[in-house]
């Protein structure tokens, strides 16, 4: 049996042992540790992750949570093949891929998740909103943006669900970069990283 | 039994969970989350955090190794209470605490480490160098800065070590926090964070 | 005649050339910089500052305008007296300040202005509004705000009013600061700049 | 005659405005705002800009500075005359362009300034050092990096050549940029200012 790609218990994985596609979104892995701190996960987490792009978020807690769940919710086909080979890649096999646009197809879902994180879709608060009916009680939600408008309305949906313990942190993470033969700073993307708890 | 205050298996307590001290430095969620990263701690791994204050990274990455072990090394007999305190409250039991500087004070102990977090101490590089030798193969270290003295002197030392993979990650993250009846951004204090791998 | 404190024709006073009073606040010098390149002066701009705090806005502009005007709304006495000493401080006499709160006390300003700073008060919004109708054509209108519902309500008073090249920028400098014996990079706070035209 | 394409009297030119070639780093607004506001420049500075680039601190301090002059230092001839043209795009001609490596073709240059920024050049302890050397009493210099080196370099040069008032500041500014058809915030390239005083 060959080793394991990741065998920390850590997350934070480089953003360069992930398989990628072209202009797949992929949650660069400083924000990605925001995010994961922001879920605050159980071993046993149902977690639903919309607009899973390349599939960072789903390997890094499917491995946090050897017993949880983690349904990836990708509306397009290419994206969710490429979220299969990065789960295989890390051997991850607790996390479902769904393929379907939300909210629509998360009503075929049987069980209720603990946790949930929305990192895109057409409309977010819809998807929030839908989202939130099945999250269970005392369950989190987070939701990320880098756009003004992604801002509002999921401050919006979230201030309309009544979410408690509503926090707002943004990253703007500047990492050490090698161009060329030089060593410069370089911006990972600001993102928000918004989440909430139902009480 | 009473319940844990800390049930989850993701790094990122909340700050204001730790008891504190006045003046005591305390390392922020958020550029936590980002040291935790770095560490890519294994299940077993020995910890040796330097510096370490109120105790967050001790007990947060206790909390992530059951099976490791930390050592955290704390000059002041205060502050090395104040981590207990923190270490009892979290019901973390894998962390000893020693109270010395550092280096001189490493010397007694008896199992290298392989990872290191040096958060503090007064001479940075001569730590880092101590630390680097007792580091077993393939092991880790992190040193943390928010100087630029502090970032000259890690580099150096890492270039004069001959250290592989260094990274350097600058968090530079905002929070949306509570003004009286207002919320505002808040900048975090800006870190380094700088990793490097001994092979 | 003594020499004038500030002799330089570039903005960007330093933060500690101001005489302050406790609690009042003031515009950072890097934030006053891109506020004053937001607002895009001519000669004989006809400024209004809103909540015009310490009064750096209106002394930085009063220097890069000496055939201009500027008008310094402030509510508060004392504050508009911080403000009038440090105008004679600078050797700024273009500065009219008036006391009141707006957008009430604007309707006594005679004259239309072409360019308009809003740096506080208590209903962005209608204050907005109401300097929208009186800005020039082709005039430029500023707001400053640190909070969410800040950033909202700018924005969608913008939207509303229809303002065309609306920009938004988000300052968040770090600088150096000395601490004890040690310098450390602290972060300014961050604010957001919303811009706008009157086409 | 026709209208200038910048008539303000404040700096902050939008990037778009200037002419550029492919591959040719330019100052963006936000960051050329906080280096201007470190120049302090005097209406009859003489300011050497070295590795001057796309021309932008030419362009926005010979505007600022009608009775000063500005030489910009270049060594590719491709972009001096990228310079030149934006020179005569903004009508400013107290611009002298001087094509060469610095610090050699410096000595040429009779008149000593009381300014200089250093954006760029092969080694810059060693142009930061001439440059010092014929820098006018009661003088600033500015240099600027993105680079771990880059600031390692200039703050050692600083403190050898007993510079005064050395201050360093990082800027990370976010923008709010159309991006198809979403507004999303990107960062604009950190970077690191430092200047200091020759008394």
């Amino acid at each position: 049996m060959s080793e394991p790609i990741w065998s920390y218990v850590t997350p934070g994985i480089p953003d360069e042992l992930f398989d990628r596609l072209p202009g797949i979104p992929m949650s660069k892995c400083e924000t990605r540790l925001l995010i994961i701190g922001q879920l605050r996960l159980k071993a046993d987490s149902i977690l639903w992750d919309i607009g899973a792009g390349t599939g960072t978020i789903p390997i890094e807690t499917g491995l946090l949570c050897p017993k949880g769940k983690i349904v990836a919710i990708e509306r397009d086909e290419d994206v969710a093949g490429l979220i299969a080979k990065n789960c295989q890649k890390f051997g991850v096999n607790n996390v479902e891929i769904k393929i379907g646009s939300a909210p629509e197809c998360l009503t075929s879902l049987a069980t209720d998740p603990d946790r949930i994180c929305i990192e895109g879709g057409r409309s977010v608060s819809e998807i929030l909103e839908y989202c939130w009916e099945r999250l269970q009680n005392e369950g989190r939600a987070i939701a990320t943006t880098n756009s003004l408008e992604g801002l509002y309305a999921i401050s919006e949906s979230f201030a309309k669900l009544q979410a408690r313990n509503v926090e707002v942190v943004q990253s703007s993470v500047n990492r050490l970069e090698t161009r060329g033969n030089r060593q410069v700073f370089a911006a990972v993307s600001p993102m928000f990283i918004i989440s909430g708890e139902k009480l």
